[in-house]
C-alpha cells in the first residue's frame, strides 16, 4: 500500500473526455490499497475567461486582489467537482474538496498566496473511508477564512505541500514532457532526461529558467523531504525523481544542466559616485517597488576615479517601473544616466558537483568564446554559473555550452 | 440608518455591463448611513452551462448531488466577485461572502438543502467597517464544512434568512415584475398589483402556483418577521411588501388573489375496496418515492356498495413514477384500473378574509358555471378554495373568477 499525491494541470482536464482520462488513467495505476489524492489546475481556458470577465467589471485603479482570487478560485472548483463525477461513473468513489476544505492555510498575500500550513484531517479522514480525494489546486484559506490563490505554479506548490503533510510515499506531477531534461529538449535535441536531481539543483535550475516546476513547489518537498516524480501526462514511462540525494551513482556528468532564461532586461547606471550607502539607497528603492533584482555587478572605471558604473539585471515585465526609479535616483546622486537593454538572455550551468570540480567556469567561458558569443554579465554561485549575452545568441549559447559538459553522452 | 438586504436574480447580473447596473442602482438608493447587504445569483446561463459540462462526465447512475453541489456554487461565487468589483469601481468599498463565510448553516440535503441557521458574524463585522457585503445565494453549508445549495428559490431564500438573522429593516426582492398581483397580469390584463399582502396568503398563493416567490423564502420571512419588499429591478418604484399584518386597511377585497398552475397531473384509482388502510397503503409508497400528493377525493359509487374511487393530484414531472407504483399497489389491492389525466390545471382563490364571509366557493363555482367550465375535483384550506379543470380552459376560468371578485377595482 502506497499513499501518493498526483498533480494534473490545466491542459490535462481541459475537456470532459481528458477529465474522464484522468480518471481511467489515476485508475489504471492505482492498486486496491493505495490511497490516492489528486490535485488539480483549472480547465484549459477556465481562468483566462475569468480574468476576462473580470476585466470587463474592474477599474485596475482599485485593488481587487481578494475579489480576484474568489473569482480565480471557482476554477479549479469546477475540476474537482467534475474529476469526482468522473470516478464515480467509473465506479471508485471520490470526494472533491476545495482549499479551504483540504486544510490548505496560506497567508493573506491575495493573488500570490504562500503555504503556512496544511491541517489534513478532512484529507486523511476520506482516504480513510476507501475515497480518492480531489483536492483544488493553487488555492488555500487565510487566518480570515478568506479564500486565496497561490502565486505561480501554486497547483504543484499545493501538491507537493500536501503530500509532505500527508507523508505520502510520492508526489507525482504530471506534466506535458516525460521529465527534467539536461537542457530544453525544443534548443537541444540531444539534451538527456534525468533519472534524479537534487532539490537544490533543481531549485537552481527552476530559478535560472528551467520552466518545468517553479521553485516553491521545490522549496515546498525540499522542506518536507517528499520525493516529486515528475512524469508525462501521455505516458506511463518513469519520469525524473526530485530528491534530497542521488540513489542511484548518476554523478559522471559535474554538470546537471544547462537552462536559458530570455526574460531578462539589462539596466546599468553609469557614473557613479564611489560612496558608502550609494547601492543600498538603489536597491532598496527597488526592493520597495517589490522589483527583484537578479545579477548585480559594480565596476570600477580605470581612467576615473571615485566614479564607478553599476549593472544588475530585472525581469522584463518590471522594465518601465524600474528605469523610472532608477532615474530618479540617479538624478539625486548625479550619475551620469541610465542605460536599459532588453535584448539580453541569461544562460547558466548548474550542478552541485562543480563544488569540488574547479575549472567549470573556464569551461563554460570557453564554450561561448569558441561560439564567437560575448558575455556581458558574470554571476555565480556555489552550484551555478550565468552568463548574460545578447539574446539572438540565446540557443547557439545553450547549444555549444552543452555540447561541452555533455558531449560524452 | 436602515439595514437592507436586497436580492438580484440570475438575468439581473447576467453579463458585466448589468453587473454595473445592478451596483449603480444599489448605490443610488443608499443613503450614506445605510449598511446594505446585496445577496445575487449565478449570472444568466452559467448554472447551464455548469450542469451541461457535468452532465458530459457524469453517470447519473451514481449519487453525483455532493460533487454538483460543488459545481453548481461557482456560479454564484463568480456573481459575488465581479459584483464586488463593480462596487469598488464605483468607489463603494464592498467584499463577497460565499454562502459558508456569510454563516449560512444547512443540513446536507444536498441539491435542495434547508437552512437551519445563520450565524451572520463575519457579515455583521464587515458591514461594520462601512462595507457593503456580497453574499452568494442559493448555497450554505453542511455541520459537515460541505458545499450545498439550497432549493428551489433558494437564493430569495438566503437573502431573506440573512435579513431575519441581521435583524434587518427589510428584504428588497428585486424581480422582473413590479410586485404582487391579483393574477397573472399575462392572463388577466387588469389584474391589480397590490401594496401589501400577509404571509400565510403569499404562502398560500405560491403553493398554489403564484410563480413570484417560492413557499420556502416566505416561510423564512415569517419564521423572522421580516418584511419583504418584492419589486422590479427596471424601475424605482414600490413594489408590494409581504408582512404578518396589514398596515393599511385594504380589506375592500375579501379574495386577494386568483392562481393557477398547469403542472398539475390527476390520477383515478377506480374500485378500490373500502378497507380500513388503503388510503394509508397507497399514500405511503407515493411519499416514501418523495411524491407530493396535492388534492384527495374520496368518492363512494352510489351502485356499489364497499367500492370506492379515489383520486389525487400530483405535480407532473412525477406521472410515470407515480403511475408504476398505483399500479402496481392496485394491483395487490384488486382495485378496477388507474386512469390518469394530464391535461388538466388548478385554478384557486385564496385570501384570509374567507374566513368570516361564507359564499365565497358558491361565488367562485358560479363563475366557472357561468363560463360553462367543468369542474373536476375541489379542495379548500382555510384561506383558499382549488378546482381542477381542463388544462384548456385555464385563462378563461382565471379571468372569470378574477372578473367576479374584482369588478369592483
Amino acid at each position: 500500500m502506497a499513499l501518493i499525491v498526483k498533480k494534473f494541470g490545466g491542459s490535462s482536464v481541459a475537456t470532459p473526455e481528458k477529465i474522464l482520462a484522468v480518471a481511467r488513467r489515476v485508475l489504471t495505476e492505482k492498486s486496491l490499497e493505495d490511497k490516492v489524492v489528486v490535485v488539480v489546475s483549472a480547465m484549459g481556458d477556465t481562468t483566462d475567461d475569468l480574468i476576462s470577465l473580470a476585466n470587463a467589471v474592474m477599474d485596475p485603479v482599485y485593488n481587487n486582489s481578494r475579489e480576484m482570487d474568489m473569482l480565480l478560485a471557482t476554477g479549479e472548483q469546477i475540476s474537482i467537482a467534475l474529476l469526482s463525477m468522473a470516478f464515480a461513473r467509473l465506479g471508485q468513489p471520490a470526494i472533491s474538496l476545495t482549499g479551504m476544505q483540504a486544510g490548505v492555510q496560506s497567508n493573506t498575500a491575495y493573488g500570490k498566496g504562500r503555504i503556512l500550513d496544511i491541517t489534513p484531517e478532512r484529507v486523511l479522514a476520506e482516504l480513510d473511508k476507501g475515497k480518492i480525494v480531489v483536492v483544488a489546486g493553487f488555492q488555500g484559506v487565510t487566518p480570515d477564512g478568506d479564500i486565496i490563490t497561490l502565486g505561480r505554479g501554486g497547483s504543484d506548490t499545493s501538491a507537493v505541500a500536501l503530500a509532505g503533510a500527508l507523508r505520502a510515499d510520492a508526489c507525482e506531477i504530471f506534466t506535458d514532457v516525460d521529465g527534467i531534461y539536461s537542457a530544453d529538449p525544443r534548443v537541444v535535441p540531444t539534451a538527456r532526461k534525468m533519472k534524479e536531481i537534487t532539490y537544490n539543483e533543481m531549485l537552481e535550475m527552476a530559478r535560472l529558467g528551467a520552466g518545468v516546476m517553479q521553485p516553491r513547489s521545490v522549496e515546498m518537498g525540499k522542506f518536507y523531504g517528499v520525493p516529486i516524480h515528475v512524469r508525462s501526462t501521455f505516458t506511463q514511462n518513469e519520469g525524473t525523481f526530485i530528491r534530497e540525494e542521488y540513489t542511484v551513482e548518476e554523478k559522471e556528468f559535474i554538470i546537471r544542466g544547462v537552462t536559458h532564461d530570455t526574460n531578462v532586461a539589462k539596466i546599468a547606471v553609469l557614473g557613479v559616485p564611489d560612496r558608502p550607502g550609494i547601492a543600498y539607497k538603489l536597491f532598496s528603492a527597488l526592493a520597495e517597488a517589490n522589483i527583484d533584482v537578479d545579477m548585480i555587478v559594480q565596476s570600477v572605471r580605470s581612467t576615473q576615479k571615485n566614479i564607478i558604473d553599476m549593472v544588475f539585471t530585472i525581469a522584463q515585465p518590471d522594465i518601465v517601473q524600474a528605469k523610472q526609479i532608477v532615474e530618479k535616483i540617479g538624478e539625486e546622486l548625479g550619475t551620469m544616466g541610465v542605460q536599459v537593454e532588453e535584448n539580453v538572455a541569461k544562460v547558466s550551468v548548474v550542478g552541485a558537483g562543480m563544488l569540488g570540480n574547479p575549472g567549470i567556469a573556464a569551461n563554460m567561458f570557453g564554450a561561448l568564446a569558441d561560439a564567437e558569443i560575448n558575455i556581458e554579465v558574470i554571476s555565480t554561485s556555489e552550484i551555478s554559473i550565468s552568463c548574460v549575452i545578447k539574446a539572438e545568441q540565446v540557443n547557439e549559447a545553450v547549444q555549444a555550452i552543452h555540447a561541452r559538459f555533455f558531449s560524452a553522452s
